[in-house]
């Protein structure tokens, strides 16, 4: 039995569409676009303010902010820095994604201080996790483990920093130390569009500002991309055109089938 | 009675196809590639020189300049004021469009500056027209004022500054002081896909470099982006494939069809 | 008589397909996220790492690495710097796109310092070619010359350099200095998308990760790119629909198929 339940769901994207949050995105050159345009067919408001002049006062007023470390710069994380001690100030819901950690020292370094700014959730794949607590980080930005063998790690990690972890997979695992929730929704053309999970973090920092149980919104949003991406992938041929239907497919979903469809494993 | 026809639009197309302006674009890193790409289908030809070594020198030769200050860094800030300098010496007409600004101070004060150096054009939502103005500004990049609200404080800043202000919105209303005129064309898909404002800067300037008439000019890359997006809507079933079809309509979009098909209110 | 056979470069294809490299990029901020798309649509696995604390350290370990000058900027000039040394010391192919040198000084000079740390290819248009040899460069990032009229210089060049010259046009010319390869296939709306041509250094440097003979691995990448070009523009309305369903063939593209439909001239 699961702790967090379909209809949940439903209810979290019902919100999120009604409030449109709008979520500040510090996250890396390659992602900008797309993960703007999918936070906007979402039903969210995106702004990618990343300059350490005004990182900070925006994210004292914006719905939530992501911070993502896949292409640091020095002004970059400078501003990262001041966002993340902003919005904790503030109490704005903040996710840190830590793309490509373990294997590469600044990064690595960058992403475990703002772990002490205190995220309201953790969004990356099983060898990011891993590389959180202590481990030796994936291939580039690819994993080489699974979030089935990490899960125990993301446990540890989720209940010692009072966050929500949420591992991107085959079937994707969210926890909060306490719980923990499996989605077997998505397609492997998932994997062969840049930028999906680092969109699925923005898509986490939207789901979290709309609501009050962190592992919910995380959960939404996962179910929302991978459900999208189950209807994208049965309609398309290849990653572009896959790409551009799951925009489609996320601006389309409507709450109630989202329920119906997430499979909660 | 409009003070622009919908025949001397057609016309302004017809001269961009011809000519196929060089249009340098300093501009944020959420829109850039899908500025290159608008520019490319409507005809025109980009080149982003956004660095402070080498963008006055570009500035002097292109065909026309945009300055969007979405994503401002210390170095592309830099930038943006020796291509603003160096278009207003050679006598290149260039584009302002104030991102996001009123409610950060930065931007604020860099767009202020940049005014000086008399853009050609100012381009942006109604809350960024009104900010220039000593307004609030907007809610992140997102307007919360109509046109239609702000069109006296845009009529004042066009005369004060001898510019047209081109203010996006349900129908865009563009003004040079003297004549006002409005795009009824568009739909409202162009908002859920981030950077269509930010690439009308781009296509404003390439017919800047087409036109005498900078009124003109900007109505036609407003006439032209909203014509397509009328066509790009009706056969697409939502925002990923509508942007996908907006840039086939601009590249397939013939002059009679912008003259015959142009909504002037 | 070619040199290089079509059972070839199928053959290449596969071995790519087989082994999936990671290619690190340092490009331009136009082209991050189509560059990435293009190299997963594939068959690599892209990684843009591209600040001064850690491109030397990936380019290590990467399988390949493409060095874009498009747009410099301080901090990424010195990780291009320390990438393509470390690649060097390393053994690690590696790609370098000279972006719309000639016409801009200081982006020529980092070409030219980068050309000291022997790139295993050199893409680039005839104009940026014939720039590295001291001709005059294009217009902005465009042409003014044709592979055609550039390739005894690109000869002199690769010999000299003990490199291969890639050269993109209607029909790209590729030579080590000693043998040549003419691939005929290809679409004019190759030039309507942004990117194209940077996005194949990302694919060249991909093959330079798999091939032994360099000059066959980058006509193995151009054939790819302009055969998957071909059968995307049969199906397609407009550069956009083009640039979404080059990515679906690339991805479907067999090694039999690529040997079947290349055109070697």
């Amino acid at each position: 039995m699961n702790t967090i339940s379909p209809a949940a769901l439903g209810e979290a994207l019902d919100a999120l569409r009604s409030r449109g949050p709008l979520v500040q995105c510090l996250t890396n050159v390659v992602v900008t676009g797309w993960t703007a345009n999918v936070l906007l067919a979402a039903g969210a408001a995106p702004a990618m303010v990343d300059n350490p002049v005004e990182a900070g006062i925006f994210a004292a007023a914006a719905d939530a902010v992501l911070i993502n470390v896949g292409t640091p710069y020095a002004e970059t994380v400078e501003a990262m820095r001041a966002a993340a001690n902003a919005a904790t100030v503030a109490g704005t819901p903040w996710v840190l994604d830590p793309v490509a950690v373990g294997g590469l020292p600044w990064r690595t370094e960058v992403a475990f201080s703002l772990l002490g700014s205190s995220p309201t959730v953790i969004r990356g794949n099983a060898s990011e996790v891993l590389a959180l607590t202590g481990g030796r980080g994936g291939r580039g930005v690819e994993t080489v483990d699974t979030p089935e063998s990490v899960i125990g790690e993301a446990r540890t990690l989720a209940g010692d920093r009072d966050t929500v972890v949420a591992i991107s997979g085959a079937v994707d695992h969210l926890t909060d130390g306490d719980r923990v929730v499996r989605v077997a929704n998505g397609h492997p053309w998932l994997t062969r569009v840049t930028g999906v999970g680092c969109a699925l973090g923005a898509l986490t920092a939207a789901f979290a500002a709309v609501s009050d149980d962190s592992l919910l919104g995380a959960s939404a949003a996962t179910a929302m991309l991978t459900v999208a991406a189950d209807a994208a992938a049965a309609r398309t041929a290849g990653p572009g055109s896959f790409a551009t239907a799951l925009l489609d497919e996320l601006h389309n979903l409507a709450p109630a089938d989202l329920t119906t469809r997430v499979r909660l494993a």
